[in-house]
């Protein structure tokens, strides 16, 4: 079941590294495409920033509608979250999209026009700040979160509860290169190692 | 074993969004402070980006010397991740740091100034980009990775080995909040979604 979450903690869906798929639309058109280069910029008003280089389809969405999302999907995503990053939505018939190209479904989201992908475990819907040294130097856009959704099964109350207990396939996806992957793992506390003397 | 990682596979020590320690030295001051904020943010020459908060005495090291660390720690070190995350070098006395502090040993970067701290798994060497808005803004800092290290027992050859066969003391820590941590799980391999009708 989707649950929002509280803005403030919208930081923690990405705290620990997920890949991400960006998705948005402009005039009609939409798309998404996977993005390993994500993080969490700051607590409340809740930020993120991405790397959505010049050559995607998505870019031109994201630059026309000034808004993105970010989708964190799960390992029963890991050959969609591939395909969605090797292949360009530019390469399909003006009248597909990437989603109904692979079978993708998805739904609204509740403050902007970016679609959500159906499956995934959190979403973050994104108004971009206007930095453009930022996107054309850097290919890096930063935008402020404006609502955010997860999988109550993953994620409650603020927290990852991805454990022993929970269905592996609903584990965060972290990629590095190629078709290789990991999935997160344990979960575990620890403590600080005690204060040193000195300490003030 | 410490291994040199090639310039352009740099990006891969961070792409699975593994939390890291920032490091930095100044005027024969030396600190260390946990950021789970970081990303990969290009191939070659490889850059980061990291948020260090204006609050850090990092940050004061960093803008001096214009130089920082990012060390990728392991699951052995999270209480010292926490540590490193929850207490300020600038509360201890001017004599000491908090690695001395802690009972953390360093080694020394092979072209930047900032301290190694040992027992990590990999290391990048960065030159801060002068990007003055960022860092005032949104406390964001863009390096280039002038040199990157591994421990060569779970990433060799360009590629991370962590898996079934290596310790678990060595896997990649995934802070989320509070004391509370993944460790990062298992490694796989998926093949993307067959490629749709429409595809050109």
């Amino acid at each position: 079941m989707r649950t929002a979450v509280d803005l403030p903690r919208a930081y923690r869906l990405l705290n620990h590294g997920p890949t991400v798929l960006v998705s948005a639309a402009h005039g009609g058109r939409r798309n998404i495409m996977a993005a390993a280069w994500n993080m969490a910029l700051d607590f409340a008003p809740p930020k993120v920033a991405v790397v959505i280089d010049k050559s995607t389809w998505t870019r031109e969405l994201v630059e026309a509608s000034g808004q993105f999302a970010l989708n964190v999907p799960c390992r029963a995503q890991a050959a969609a979250t591939l395909a969605l990053g090797q292949r360009s939505g530019r390469d399909l018939p003006a009248e597909q999209d990437k989603f109904a190209a692979h079978g993708l479904s998805h739904f609204a989201a509740s403050r902007i026009d970016a679609p959500l992908l159906d499956g995934c475990v959190a979403w973050l819907e994104c108004r971009v700040l206007d930095e453009v040294h930022n996107q054309q130097k850097y290919d890096l856009f930063i935008g402020e979160v404006v609502a955010a959704w997860a999988d109550s099964r993953v994620f409650a109350d603020g927290h990852w509860r991805i454990g022993p207990e929970t269905d592996p396939a609903l584990h965060t996806l972290h990629y590095v290169a190629g078709g290789h992957f990991f999935a997160i793992g344990d979960a575990f506390e620890a403590q600080p190692l005690p204060a040193p003397q000195g300490y003030s």
